[in-house]
C-alpha cells in the first residue's frame, strides 16, 4: 500500500469547476460482500467533466446541476475502474487476492424494478461509482459487492484496454441494443469520437446493419470507415439531411444513433428517419428540441434515451473483446496527480480517443 | 343497390373545409382479390375532421397540410367500416355473399419492411381506406384484398358495435401493446373519451396494471372509474403533477399514454414521468413540445409515437369484444345524408361515445 | 424466541423418506445483509414431497435423485415463507422490525448470466431456501439478503394467503408467462389443482386469451369455471384430444400449460396442439416422452420447461393480489409438529387447494 | 419461350420413389397478382429427397407419409428459386419483365395468424412451391403474387448464389434467430454441410455468439473453422458430451442448433445443455427421442421446431449476401434433365455445398 499503510491518494473535485485536488484519504476496508480494489487503470470520460463543472445543458440555456441529482462534492470521479483485487470481505465467494478485474460502475440500490432486472444502470436511486460514491481516481477504490468484478483473466486483456469498456464500450453497446438493428436496417451514427467508433464494431459485430457515419471530421471519419462503417458522410461539407434521404431510396434511415445528443444535430436527425425509425439519444451535450407532437403517432418514431449498460451487457463486451471480435483503443496515458489535466484535455477536445490514469 | 345497378350514394370531401357533398358514383365491380362491401355501419373518427379541414397542427402553429401527406380531394371518408360481403373478385377464398364482416382499413402497399411482418398501419407509403383511397361513408366499399376482411359472425356482434373496434378500438390496443405495462406499474391515461375509456378496458383485460385515469371532466372520469380505472385525477382541479408523484410513492409513473397530445398535456406528462417511463403519444391535437435533450438519455425515457395497429391486433380485439371481455359502446347514430352534420358535432365535441353512420 | 433465547424449533428431514423430526437448532443470527425472519406462514408444496421421499420419476421408470442434484439432508423444507422481520445485519436498509414480508426462496449463487438478468430461479447452482439451504417449517429463517423480501402491508394480506404467492402462484404465472399468450390464443390448462387455478386467475388477469380447462375431477372443474376458465373438459369421460380438436376449429392450441406433467398427459398435449404451438411443460410427476423428431422443425413446435419465477415476478403478483386481482385460497392449515402429517396428507391428495403451517 | 410459346419442360415426381419424368406442361398465364418467372436456377435441397421417398422418419421407424401432409403427386419439386420476371399479371406493380429476382417459396393461405404477422412459413395450411404446389425443377414458375419475389439486382448477385437463399440459407437464419444468442453464450452447431456452414457464418455476423461446431468429418470441421467456428469438435473421434462440458467450464451449451436432427445427435445435445438451454431442431432426418419430462422444469430447457424462415428474413440475408457479409457456396451445377440424377447424388451424399439445377 502505498505512503503507509493506512492511507491512499486520491484525485478529487472538492468544488465544481475549480482544479482538482490530490488528498489523503484513509483506504477503505472492505466488509460482508465488499471488496477493495488496487486501481490500475481509470478511463478519462466526457461525463467527468460534466461533473467537474457541476451542470448540463437543459432547455432554454438553463444548467441542470449535477448537485440537483444528488451528487455530493468532494468527489472521487472515475467509474472506468480495471484493476487488482487488494482484499475481501468476509462474505466475498470466487475471487482472492491479485485477480485481474474490471468493475462495473453503475451500481444501483437494489430494490427497485430496474435493479431486480439486472438493469442497475436504470436505478431510481443510483449509487455509480465516481458520480454518487467514491471513484476511481485514486490508488484504491471500494467496490460493495464482489457481483460487480468481472475477471479479465492474466493474458487475455491489459487493465487499460478493459478500463473503457464499463463505460465507453457499454455506453456504446447500449446504445446499439436500443437501436434493436436488423441486417436490412439503415443505421446513421452520429458522432465517431471514440463512442462512435465503438458502436461501429459492434454493430458490425452483433447485428449485420448497413452502417452510414456521420461527423464533421474528415480524419474520423476516415478512422469510421477503417472501423467498418459501409458510408461516411461529412455533414459540414454536405446537407446530411439531403445525403441519408439518398443513401436510402429516399426512405429514410431506419435508425439514428446520436452520441452527440446537441439540438443542432438531433434536428438534423428528425428530418432523415424513416417512418417506424428509432432515435436512440446518447450524448450528454444537451440543449432543447422542439418536437413536433403530430408527427410522433403518424410516422411511429420512437425516441429512446440510452444511458449505459447492465452488468450482463458488460460481460458480453469483455466476451467479445477477449476473443478479438471488438478492439478498443486507448489514446492517452496519465499519472494520478495529471487527472485534472487530463479532465482539462478532454474538455478542449485535445483527446483523440480515450484516455486513461495509471494510479 | 341503390338507385340503379350501377350506381351509390357516397357522402364526400370535395374541397377541404367545405361542406360534404353526396354524391353519385359508379358502384365499384370486384376483381381478383377484391371485395365489395355493403357498408352498414361506418364510424365517425376525429381523424375525418383533421382530413375534412385538411390539416394537423404542427410546431410553431404551423399546419401539416394532409395533401402535403398525399391525401388526394374528392375523397369519401370513413375507415370504421362494418358491413356485409356483396360481391366478390374470382380469387377471393373462403368468404361468401352476406356475412358480417369487419374491415380493416389501414392498408399498405405491401412491400416495405413493416408490410412484410404485418403491420401494415405503419407502411412507408399507405394507402388507407377512408384517407387515401375511398372509404365507408358510402353505400358500398371495395376493399382490395379478402384477407382485410374479419368474420364477425350472425349473431355475436352487430355491425355498429364493430365498427369503431378498427380505429378507435385498434389505437387504443396498438398504445397500450405499446405501453408493454407489467401488474406492478402505475400507467397514466390521459384523456377519457372513446379511445381513453377503451383503454382502461383493455388494460384491464391484458396486462393487470394499476391505472390512473386523468381528465378535465369529472363525468368523463366517473365513467373511467366505472370502466375499472383504480385512481382518477381532474387535472384541471388538481396540480397533475403533484397528483401523480403523491400517488405513485414520488418516483413517477412507469408510462403515460396520452389521447391528447397537445403541447399542454405533453409538457405535463415529461414532469411525472419515472426514469425508465414510456411516454406513448397517440392524440393528433398536435403542437409542439420543448424537450430537453440531456434528460433523455439520463432518465432513460422513452417517447413512442402510436399509430393505430396492425390487423392482428383488430382479430384479438373482435376475439375479445366477442366474448364480452370487452364492450365498445357506440352512442349516436346517423343517416349518410347526414354525414357533414355527424362531423360538425363531433368537431364541436357534441358526441360522447361514438358516433357511426348507417347508409 | 422460543424456548430461550438461542434456540428454536424446525421440522427436519432428516433421512428421506423417514418421519419428519421436530429439532431444536441454533436460532441464526443475521450477519451484513443478511434478515431473520420469523416464520407465520410456511406453505406445504408438492415438491416438498419429491425432497422428502428423495427423487422424481425419471427416463424408464429410474428415479432421479435429489442428492445427485445437491439436496444435503438434514434439511429443513418450506420454500413459501411470510413473516415478520426479527432481526437484521448492520448492512441491511430499508426494513425494520416486525414488518411483515413475503420472502423469495429461488436465491441464486448470484454470479451466472441468470442472477445477473433477476432470474436467480434458474441459477447454474442454486441456493433455495427449503431445498438447498434451510428453509421455513421452522420458527425462524435466515434470508441472505434484504432483497429477498417484498413487504406485504399491515392491513392488505395476511401471512397464510401471501406465503403460497412464493411458489404455487409464481410457478403458475411463470407459466403463463412462458406461454405468451395473445388474447386471440386458445390455451390449454392440464390441471386444475391449486396452481391450476391460479394460472386460470392470472390468464384472466394479464392475457385476454381464451381457456380450455383439463382435468379428471368433475368437481375441481366446475371450480375451474367458475374462476374463470371458458370451457371445461374432463379427459376421464371424454377423448381430450378429440374434445380440444374439435373446441379449436380443428386447428388444436396455441399453447398448452400442463401442471401435471405425466407421460399419459404429455402424450395428449402433442396430438392436440397446433402448428407453432408452446407446450410449457410445469409438473414434477415425471416420467418420459417418445417425441417425434421430424415433427418438431415441421410443426414448429416449442416445448418449454418452466420452473417457478423471478424476484420480479413475486412483485408483480403481491402487486395483483394487493388489488385483489388475483384471490389465493388456503384451505389446510397445520402447526408446526404437524409437519410431516401435513406432507403425508398431500402426497395421499387429501389437500384441496393448499396447505399452510404456522409455526 | 421453350418447345412453343405454351408449352414448358419440367421435371416432376409422377409417383414417389420412382425416377423423376420429364414433362412437357402447359406454361401457366399469370392473374391478377400472379408473376411467371422463367427459372434460372433451382437449387437441390435434401426436403427435396423426402418429398420424392414420400415419407419422414417417424417414432419407433414408422414412416411420416408425405401424402398424409397434404402433398400431392404429380408434383414438379423444387423450391429455391432464381430467375427473371417473364410476364405479369394485370394487378403486379414495382416490377417488370426481364428483373432478376429470388423467389420466396414458403407461402401460406394468407389467412391465419401466423401469415397476419408474415410468418407465411408457419401457416396453417402451407402452399409452398415445390412441395404442395409446382416448383422449380422447370422452365417456368407461377408465383401467386408479387410480394414474394426480392429483387436480386442486376450485378450484384447471380442467380445460383441466390437460390439457396431461400431455403439453405433462410433455414440456417431462422434457426439462429430461434437461439436468440448472446456475445457470452456459448453455441453448439451440430452438422457442418451447407446449412451448418450458413449458420456459423451467419452467427458470427448478427450475434457474436462463440461457436463450437460439431461434425463426424474432418474436412467438413476444417472448413467450418474457417469459416468462423470458434472451435471444432469431431463426435465421431471424441466424445461429443465430455467435450462441450469440457469447453464450457463445465456448464454446458447455452444453446444447441441441430441441423441433423436424428435420435443419435439429439440424445447426446441433452446431455450438454446448459441450465436454460436452448435445443433448436432444425434437421428432417427424424426417429425419436426418449426425453426425461421432469428435467423440463428443473433444467429449465426450452425445445424449439425451426422451420425455414419468413419472408422479412430472407430479405435480411439478401441484404447481407448483396454486401459480402454472408457468401452462399454453390458446388454443383445440373441442367432440367439431370434433376433425378442431383437427388440421387443428394440422397447418397456425393454432394458437398449445394447444387442448384439451370433449365
Amino acid at each position: 500500500m502505498s505512503l503507509n499503510e493506512y492511507h491512499m491518494k486520491a484525485a478529487r473535485i472538492v468544488n465544481v469547476n475549480e482544479p482538482l485536488q490530490i488528498q489523503e484519504l484513509q483506504t477503505p476496508k472492505p466488509k460482508g460482500s465488499q471488496v477493495l480494489i488496487k486501481v490500475q487503470s481509470s478511463g478519462v470520460c466526457h461525463s467527468d467533466v460534466h461533473v467537474w463543472e457541476g451542470y448540463y445543458e437543459g432547455i432554454g440555456g438553463q444548467p441542470l446541476k449535477t448537485t440537483d441529482r444528488g451528487v455530493k462534492y468532494p468527489l472521487t470521479p472515475g467509474h472506468e475502474i480495471a484493476g487488482i483485487v487488494d482484499s475481501l470481505g468476509e462474505q466475498v465467494e470466487g475471487f482472492s487476492k491479485n485477480e485481474k478485474v474490471l468493475v462495473y460502475p453503475w451500481i444501483g440500490e437494489g430494490m427497485c424494478p430496474a435493479c431486480r432486472i439486472g438493469e442497475e444502470n436504470l436505478c431510481d436511486k443510483p449509487r455509480s461509482l465516481g458520480i454518487y460514491n467514491d471513484g476511481g481516481y485514486a490508488e484504491y477504490v471500494l467496490v460493495p459487492n464482489y457481483k460487480y468484478l468481472v475477471k479479465i483473466g492474466d493474458d487475455d486483456m491489459d487493465t487499460d484496454i478493459s478500463a473503457p469498456l464499463s463505460c465507453a464500450g457499454l455506453t456504446a453497446y447500449g446504445a446499439v441494443k436500443n437501436a434493436n438493428l436488423t441486417p436490412d436496417d439503415n443505421v446513421v451514427i452520429v458522432g465517431t469520437g471514440g463512442l462512435g467508433l465503438m458502436s461501429i464494431q459492434l454493430v458490425r459485430a452483433v447485428t449485420g446493419a448497413r452502417i452510414i457515419a456521420m461527423d464533421i471530421d474528415d480524419k474520423k471519419l476516415q478512422v469510421a470507415k477503417k472501423e467498418g462503417a459501409d458510408i461516411i458522410v461529412n455533414s459540414k461539407k454536405e446537407d446530411p439531411i439531403k445525403a441519408v434521404i439518398e443513401l436510402t431510396d429516399k426512405l429514410g434511415a431506419d435508425a439514428v444513433i446520436d452520441f452527440v445528443n446537441a439540438t443542432k444535430s438531433v434536428e438534423a436527425d428528425m428530418q432523415f428517419l424513416r417512418r417506424r425509425a428509432k432515435l436512440v439519444l446518447v450524448g450528454l451535450f444537451g440543449g432543447e428540441l422542439r418536437l413536433s407532437l403530430v408527427n410522433m403517432p403518424t410516422r411511429a418514431y420512437k425516441i429512446i434515451g440510452s444511458y449505459t449498460g447492465s452488468l450482463q451487457d458488460m460481460v458480453e463486451l469483455v466476451s467479445l473483446a477477449k476473443r478479438g471480435v471488438i478492439r478498443p483503443v486507448v489514446s492517452n496515458r496519465f499519472k494520478l496527480d495529471q487527472a485534472g489535466e487530463a479532465l482539462q484535455m478532454l474538455k478542449d477536445g485535445k483527446i483523440i480517443g480515450r484516455g486513461v490514469i495509471n494510479p
